[in-house]
């Protein structure tokens, strides 16, 4: 029997009291990968969260400059084991490590770097004074943050080095990290790295702390537990709901990112303008990746015609042509499965699924649907389940006012698009339905696909339910991410100098944001 | 049979579909009021939702001018109105109408104005420009929002014109109001001072409903349904709970403020340099109002010796000396004597409930609790149960250590505060209890009393559950207030004239704070 890897809590690599273990797969080669990983008891998340409030505690006393300090170290860390992580990566995910040592590391150290600036300015924190009657509030941190992650970004998403791990610290919180199942061991690598940063950094013991996995009664019992500030959770509905269920009824903040087929209108004059462009960039969006982007975009609504139809022919072409990828696990793909036959079952027609190639290992051929708007309307919750992986559908409507009602029987989304005529040809059509789809989603865009997510004080990464637990926030984009890991501090006549830095008179940094009576300044409050 | 009194829906005060009514009663004789109203059926909420839909959607092309033009329009007939007002508000809530006529109407027309204000300038949006990848982020309307409200504001918290009513349609929200059952009559007057002013402004018909009572399923369906927005809850936690459950369920935003005791703690060379000051203004402001403010501070944290014995028999000789006032309704008079006996039976003793007279109508003694800290901690959850009313208790500690127990071993609350001396003589304790009191409370005061709740952007009324429901938000001041019935929405690369005016380029009104790349300015986007 191999050694079981360690859990960090407090401070210290230790055995995990578990009394299960697991190993995770190469989703390509379908063998398990070396390293046994444990399942953790209650004691081991009683142990972390009394650590995390402990540094908590001491994190109110601790400049933010030294956050800043540990999270630009994390990122040259893992910049400077970028072939490493890459390959470890993509043995356990299956995806190219060429991506994951290339443009994904990237974008994640770069994720974590405006986190620690972000951290050290502070400017994030909505500071609001009102000199007259000496009122003054602020967001603070929030406490300890849960986080609980997905592995189809295996960085920039993942629970150590992810975007709602750079927010969670960044606004001044410790955390306890739970691996995804499937990246145990990049996560763990990831995990070395950012203890050591913050022990570089002279950070509480109990900042990062890491798992490996939970029952599902432990995870729910860790983000009702009394000393969890909030949690963040990216993944499948079923495990989201049932978090967000527990730590709703003790009044605990939860912030979810669930299911998204992020709709796009192709209306049918862009298509004739942009034919063979949008083939190529919307056959790519859904394959790339096996499809495995929480914005893929899933659901195409076009209007019947020669064009649409034209336009789904290549797109059939494009899916029978490619050869599907693979999926990042075994479970991956038995949902992927799984969602396709509820799209069947509720009316939707499968017009590609016999593709000339296969795919190696876990993979599924690329499947293409179509529903006429009527069918669609007949079952929209169900045709509407997100089909995580490479598959998407057509929902081909009689007319503007068909798309629109479409359109109004969606869920909340995280993305939506409309590709139009640049000729102005689409200009009614897009005036009837933009108003509709930006509802709707979370981030709008105009004639383009969603993949792209920068990190971006723009970004909106939310929309309403079930895309997101709550439609107010972002879990991309610095330094608004950051919002959702504080809490709102008001002082009111407070004694000057009882009063947090960021609320006294004069401007901590000269550089520092502030709302003063109504007017957003960097200079300091007058003396009276 | 008197007639029953009609509810607005969809521009039309028509006659409710109800198989039951009920009347006011005056708390202070006893007897019912003139008017019947009804408990709607599911039939009027359908309605009413159906014609808020349509108002959201009416909304979009809506000047914000136009909203303020609503609310100051709703704030001059409220004053021109407020002698009949306060004096109806006064039979239905027991309180002086001085007070309702006076101070209340001022505090609540200043707050519709200042919401009114704030909705023209468009200022709290929160809006975010990238140039460099043409980012766009702004919060915008939410959709229609429920307002449940309590009756201890008869105007400030009222559903119709109170801060959830102004900060839900200044962020350029319809309104569904449901009146509290003791104040019918005030609501419907309100009511019809906002639907004409809704009118003059030439806002959608479904602007301003008004629906007097609900059965709870129907309540619980109400915020749970698709065509809602978010909902704002004042009131108890039992109601509140409810409520939560049923919107967090389908994740619908929910905005609950429940109960708190607002804790104060007064060390001891406070007590000796102020001691008298302080016996006059605790005493005073745990019975003004017969003790209905949420911020009532229930919850006295003292430490043994003779200042502080001294203190709480000053407190006990006011508390025996003072008339009681009138509770609001007999409901209120029930939910004070359960509380109190919840408070009994977890071992807090009673000394002072036998004052020297009787109030009127439904009223109960002054009540006065004492436990020492280290019974306070055997049952900390019981013993700070918020005894809604003329109710206070000290908990005495045997020193720092078991104050800060006490205080860690608190709920959430929307106040607290600490009294120390000038002279320096409590800092160390205070330094040990601050950080600790100012995790658990939404407003921090030095040296005052919780009551007073102004109007200011610096305010934060909330704090960690069950204080309210998500700990980043704040039900009192205008704007962060607004920022509770908002959604977060990006554009990612659109089309500069498919943009939102607030979003585009040129600052639309020349005074729109925006954050452009990083900078907080009134100025336009630089063209590039």
């Amino acid at each position: 029997m191999s050694e079981i890897a360690p859990v960090l809590i407090a401070g210290q690599w230790r055995a995990a009291n578990c009394a299960e273990t697991f190993r995770a797969e190469n989703p390509i080669t379908q063998e398990p990968l070396s390293g046994e990983y444990p399942v953790s008891a209650w004691e081991d998340c009683d142990a972390a969260l009394t650590a995390a409030a402990e540094a908590a505690d001491q994190l109110l006393e601790i400049s933010p400059k030294r956050i800043q300090k540990f999270l630009l170290r994390l990122a040259d860390l893992m910049e400077a084991n970028r072939e490493s992580i890459g390959q470890l990566a993509s043995q356990e995910s299956g995806l190219p490590e060429k991506r994951l040592a290339g443009r994904e590391m990237d974008r994640t150290t770069d994720q974590i770097r405006q986190a620690a600036d972000a951290a050290a300015d502070r400017s994030w924190k909505q500071i609001s004074i009102e000199t007259k009657r000496d009122m003054r509030s602020m967001l603070a941190a929030i406490g300890p943050v849960a986080i609980f992650s997905p592995n189809n970004f295996p960085l920039s998403w993942n629970t150590i080095s992810g975007g709602d791990f750079a927010s969670a610290v960044a606004a001044g919180n410790p955390v306890i990290a739970i691996a995804n199942s499937s990246a145990p061991g990049t996560t763990k690598i990831l995990a070395e790295l950012a203890f050591q940063a913050s022990q570089e950094a002279d950070l509480p013991a109990g900042m990062v702390q890491f798992l490996y996995r939970l029952s599902h009664a432990d995870g729910k019992r860790l983000v009702a537990d009394s000393r969890i500030g909030a949690t963040a959770f990216t993944g499948g509905t079923a495990a989201g709901l049932a978090l967000k269920a527990a730590a709703d009824a003790v009044g605990k903040p939860i912030y979810v990112a669930m299911s998204s087929v992020n709709p796009i209108v192709f209306l049918s004059n862009a298509i004739r303008e942009q034919g063979e462009e949008l083939v190529n960039r919307f056959g790519n969006v859904c394959l790339k990746g096996t499809g495995q982007f929480c914005t893929q975009p899933g659901l195409a609504i076009v209007i019947d015609g020669a064009e649409s139809q034209g336009f789904i022919a290549a797109i059939k072409s494009k899916f029978d042509e490619s050869t599907p990828g693979t999926l990042g696990s075994k479970k991956t793909l038995e949902n992927l499965v799984a969602k396709i036959e509820v799209l069947k079952k509720a009316g939707a027609t499968v017009i590609s699924d016999e593709g000339k190639s296969k795919g190696e290992g876990y993979s599924h051929p690329n499947t293409l649907f179509q529903v006429s708007g009527a069918d669609f309307l007949k079952s929209p919750a169900a045709l509407q389940t997100e089909a995580f992986g490479n598959a998407a559908m057509f929902v081909v409507c009689q007319d503007i006012a068909e798309a629109k009602a479409v359109i109004d029987s969606l869920h909340g989304q995280l993305a939506g698009c409309i590709y139009s005529s640049t000729d102005g040809a689409d200009a009614a059509a897009y005036a009837t339905l933009a108003p509709r789809l930006r509802r709707k989603v979370g981030r709008f865009m105009d004639d383009k696909m969603p993949n792209g997510m920068p990190v971006s004080i723009g970004m909106g990464h939310g929309g309403p339910f079930p895309a997101s637990g709550h439609p107010g926030f972002t879990s991309v984009g610095i330094p608004n991410a950051m919002r959702r890991f504080a809490v709102l501090q008001s002082y009111d006549q407070a004694r000057h100098n009882h009063l947090p830095e960021e609320l006294q008179n004069k401007n901590p940094s000269g550089q520092l944001w502030r709302n003063i009576d109504g007017q957003w300044t960097t200079g300091d409050v007058a003396d009276a």
